[in-house]
């Protein structure tokens, strides 16, 4: 019996077994309906094949939201897991499907690591993907307490933070914080296309003069249009009023933009009343806390290329009693090592600094 | 006669003397209305205090657009400086000024370094606020050869990329690279402040769940409202269409969306295509260079803490034949020296490696 059997092993399934490996968890089996994902997963270190037969402590569906229901039942069926949990970015109606379909839905609780990248497929898998991220667990009415924990456990084990939620308050919660910001990135980096420069030479300019701006508000628009499609579709009723909503805003910015563009001087109130509203908005936003002013301070190690490092590194910084307020890997191409960032209050550094060196990790 | 008055002490005036110190146009007088600002920038080692009748090579006027024309010719009249430039927003509305009302166009030249920062203030300046970034020069029809490249010369001294364009095209281009995303930004976030929650217990939860993609799409959001309610309504000619055109695509979204959620599944091919659209423009967005796949490596080199060292290193690197992709600086909060990586390709690292340390720098 292996820890954890993945069932898909695209971006998400392939980090999270790079992520368990080292640890209590790390036992993984790896299966994919592509023998070439599933060769490359294995091949990347994320586990071992699964041979069809195998049991699992824990069964993770790592495919697309409209799969998950008929990947994990099957399973099921069998009798392959004692728990199982999916990664879908939709809870609500796949936790509808368990509730009807599943042969025991106590065992089986919905997840949703907030973790991901542009890039899809197994090559793009990274061992720290969900490394301080929030993994939302959505238990059902039937689920049984300790599959809840042992789907906390498996968030854990990859250094994510387990958060608690109903499927119903997931969906709206994802529409407003992932969906929405998804459609308007697109949206804006749609704009872009006429700039490409089919007419003049100066088309292709204006390019040159972007910003780091640009580069971050359009950064979500390089995703999968496929995968992407899959999931606002799965969440459109809580998705498009909030894209109306949007579309609605903008439309009055601009009618107010237009007048000031005719002479309307007084209509630039109407703007500034948007960009405070902004303002208001950005502080509820929780940005990575290294951007906060100068009450953090850094940590830096060098992280030996062997599986399970950076847990033992986080678990020294606990067991040290130091609060890591976050973990920042550098990866660097083509070298065996990488390098960890540790922010740690200011006052707790110096403690920190002395901890590790004392127990061998390489400080710079 | 000092090598640069800077006019005005807020993020880009400070971090413009900041970015000076140590090279060859490295003695800057500071001046600024209010004198707490100008004490700040002086504290912070950004230049010394203007007396208020030292003569300057180069003027810089780093104030709002509106400000701009009058601050440069009072000076201009008064003979203080050889060649005048500014660092504007917005360039037409300034150019038409400055044709009309300069003493002397042929030695004023439009400038606008792409950068800054959502902090505001001389306390939020950087030394290398503007190294790798685009600075748009903006000459008119009457601008002196020699005053243009002693604007390029500034550029160059901060390790920013001179762009030379024309103001109108430059206006244009902001507005869709840089106007265009902030209000994006701003009406993003203005949605998230109904979640802020004055209702259920539930509506706090949500932004917990928030992924890096809402933190980068609304990061512009937190821009002083003030600061851009001026660049905007400068440029509002060009940015109102814009405004207009993504509002008209969020509201076909927001409907092809309705239409999935009320059971027409076949709306979905809209989003799809949407999607698609935005990945196109997205790849016409330059990223920052370490994004790209692995052909860069890093060389990683500590820097003292003394002006002008990253202009050294960079010299140096360049010096030796080697071709720096991409640079940045990490800020050590706290520490008196700083770490740098170079991005170079990854067959001139070993050789720049060599280089720097055959040269006395210190690498990790």
């Amino acid at each position: 019996m292996s820890d954890v059997l993945v069932v898909g092993c695209g971006l998400l399934g392939t980090s999270l077994g790079l992520a368990l490996q080292g640890s209590d968890l790390g036992d993984v089996t790896l299966t994919d309906r592509d023998p070439e994902n599933q060769g490359a997963a294995v091949a990347r270190g994320a586990g071992r094949p699964w041979d069809g037969a195998e049991t699992a402590g824990l069964v993770v569906a790592a495919v697309p939201p409209t799969a998950v229901a008929r990947a994990l039942f099957a399973l099921q069926r069998l009798d392959i897991g004692q728990t199982y949990t999916h990664l879908s970015s939709v809870q609500a109606q796949v936790q509808a499907e368990i509730e009807a379909l599943s042969p025991d839905p106590s065992r089986v609780v919905g997840g949703h690591p907030l973790a991901g990248r542009e890039l899809t497929g197994p090559g793009a898998a990274l061992a720290d993907l969900f490394v301080g991220r929030p993994w939302a667990l959505c238990p059902g009415s039937r689920t049984a307490p300790d599959a809840l924990e042992a789907v906390r456990a498996l968030a854990l084990r990859c250094a994510a933070v387990p958060v608690e939620v109903a499927p119903d308050t997931h969906d709206r919660a994802v529409a407003l914080l992932s969906h929405l910001p998804q459609v308007t990135a697109s949206a804006l980096a749609a704009l872009l296309v006429p700039a490409r420069g089919d007419a003049a030479g100066e088309e292709v300019l204006p390019v040159v003069l972007a910003g780091p701006g640009l580069a971050d508000t359009t950064r979500l628009a390089a995703g999968d249009a496929g995968l992407w499609t899959d999931i606002l579709t799965a969440n459109a009723t809580h998705v498009a009023p909030l894209v109306a909503d949007l579309a609605g805003l903008l439309a009055a910015a601009a009618d107010a933009l237009g007048r000031v563009a005719g002479g309307d001087a007084a209509a630039g109130a109407e703007v500034t009343a948007l960009l405070r509203r902004g303002n208001a908005g950005r502080e509820t936003v929780p940005v990575k806390r290294g951007e906060l002013a100068g009450a953090f301070d850094r940590v830096r190690v060098v992280l030996p290329d062997q599986p399970g490092q950076l847990a033992r590194l986080l678990l020294a910084a606990g067991e040290a009693g130091v609060n890591v307020e976050d973990v920042r890997v550098e990866h660097v191409p083509g070298r065996a090592t990488g390098v960890v960032d540790l922010l740690v209050d200011t006052s707790e550094a110096e403690r920190l600094n002395a901890v590790l060196h004392g127990s061998g990790w390489h400080l710079v």
